[in-house]
């Protein structure tokens, strides 16, 4: 099996696109709720409406070791057949990312990473030679400084086009094993269009609907692929902080129901 | 106090451009001795020859709860007043990056860390904010996929230039608080000597040397700045694992003091 086989299946099974990413800023969370019990409850309430689980590492580095053991177990319980994906936008020179690529998959056990690109095919390679495993590489992000370096435009020689979509070439000539998706944010539509037109055969990522802005129906309708999939929607503090009071998990559960029918009628 | 002003202060007091990189590929330590004695012995070994300490976070991720618990515990061990780098990589949208800021500064206590540029000015700025603290940009790495991208000629309206060099001007343009350095690879000198005419001012990090194969007087020469500092030479596995034996660490201190002796000669 592999990756994307096993989301592909998940998303057949849960009848979802909606990804929900598990990034429990400790600032928000309500009072007495530790970070393991709110991500339990948010998966409990929330599973039967995602394909998948995204954790950013960043709210867990945030937290020290407590966090990296929430990290953990919070892992351990998503539902075997509930793919989770690392966001953790890692990468460094060969050496180095075969030890990020073995913290993610082998230590951790996750079943996809987020990568960056900047440092180029060596700091991405020991991620992909995971076959089993999914590898997202940042293509187009969502956020306002997206455009500083990913929109420059780029001469390749043969024509002139910007950066992110020469890491779209990039990516379909590395992608040997099948295991590779990219990012591309809800925020530039028009981006994301074009990406799919030309990669027609590469899963997206799409971040950046709810509180980044993105309009959700466009990126629906313009990331899908033929088989109206291809694409898994994120939505991070839009369902895990629907609430701030007690009732956060029930909250999290309509939001991710809500979504994924949204969801569902656009595609 | 600010961090490029504790560095200055100590590569004056230990006469040495010299960063040591603790990143304790568990792989290669000596038989018996744990993550954290390595790096004790190794800061014992060599801290007379050295004007900062980096610790590469793959290598500590790589080993779970218990390697992030030899980084907090190795940065409490460095002497204060040698500057401690997070060779971390991270950058992610505004809001995420404000936790790996909380995370390397606040949570661990590094003085400084490396940041990926590819998504643009909000995924750096909530580093920046610290003003006292370091951030090193990634701008042209020692890696051989580093050519994919940061190589590839960028028009920018005014003139067409390597990727590389948008990031160093953009790096300048972003300063405002003087906290800002680059990652220059002394694995392609000609890049390396190019940025520092156009940024006399910006302090370098430079790997590449050693393992690597970088050229070690090149990158002293054309890197250096007026004052015949303004870099700072990293060097990891040629000093750690000088020797792979019970020595290790006398080993490390005759690299570490080689390496010094080396750099000064030619800056």
């Amino acid at each position: 099996m592999s990756f994307f086989s096993d989301l592909d299946q998940r998303i057949a099974s849960a009848n979802s696109l909606l990804c929900v990413g598990l990034d429990p800023d400790a600032a928000k969370l309500p009072p007495q709720v530790s970070l393991f019990d709110f991500n339990r409850r948010v998966i409990d309430a929330t599973q039967a409406h995602v394909c998948a689980y995204k954790l950013n590492f960043a709210f867990y580095e945030a937290e020290g070791i407590n966090g990296w053991e929430v990290l953990k177990e919070t892992l351990r319980y998503i539902p075997a057949d509930i793919p989770a994906i690392a966001d953790a936008k890692r990468a460094d020179i060969g050496n180095t990312s075969k030890a990020y690529a073995y913290a993610a998959f082998d230590e951790l056990g996750f079943d996809a990473v987020t990568v960056n690109p900047y440092l180029g095919f060596d700091s991405i390679e020991p991620f992909l030679e995971y076959r089993d495993r999914g590898v997202f590489i940042l293509c187009r992000t969502s956020n306002p400084g997206a455009a500083d370096f990913q929109s420059l435009l780029v001469s390749t020689g043969e024509h002139t086009i910007p950066l992110y979509q020469v890491v779209a070439e990039k990516a379909t000539q590395w992608n040997t094993f099948g295991n590779i998706g990219l990012v591309m944010g809800a925020t530039s539509i028009d981006d994301l269009r074009l990406i799919r037109q030309q990669h027609p055969e590469l899963p997206f990522l799409v971040p950046g609907i709810g509180s980044q802005g993105g309009d959700l129906e466009l990126a629906v309708l313009h990331g899908r692929n033929f088989q109206r999939t291809g694409l898994i929607i994120n939505a991070s503090r839009q369902v895990i902080f629907a609430s701030s009071g007690p009732d956060f998990a029930d909250a999290a559960g309509r939001s991710a129901k809500k979504l994924k029918d949204e969801i569902n009628r656009y595609r």
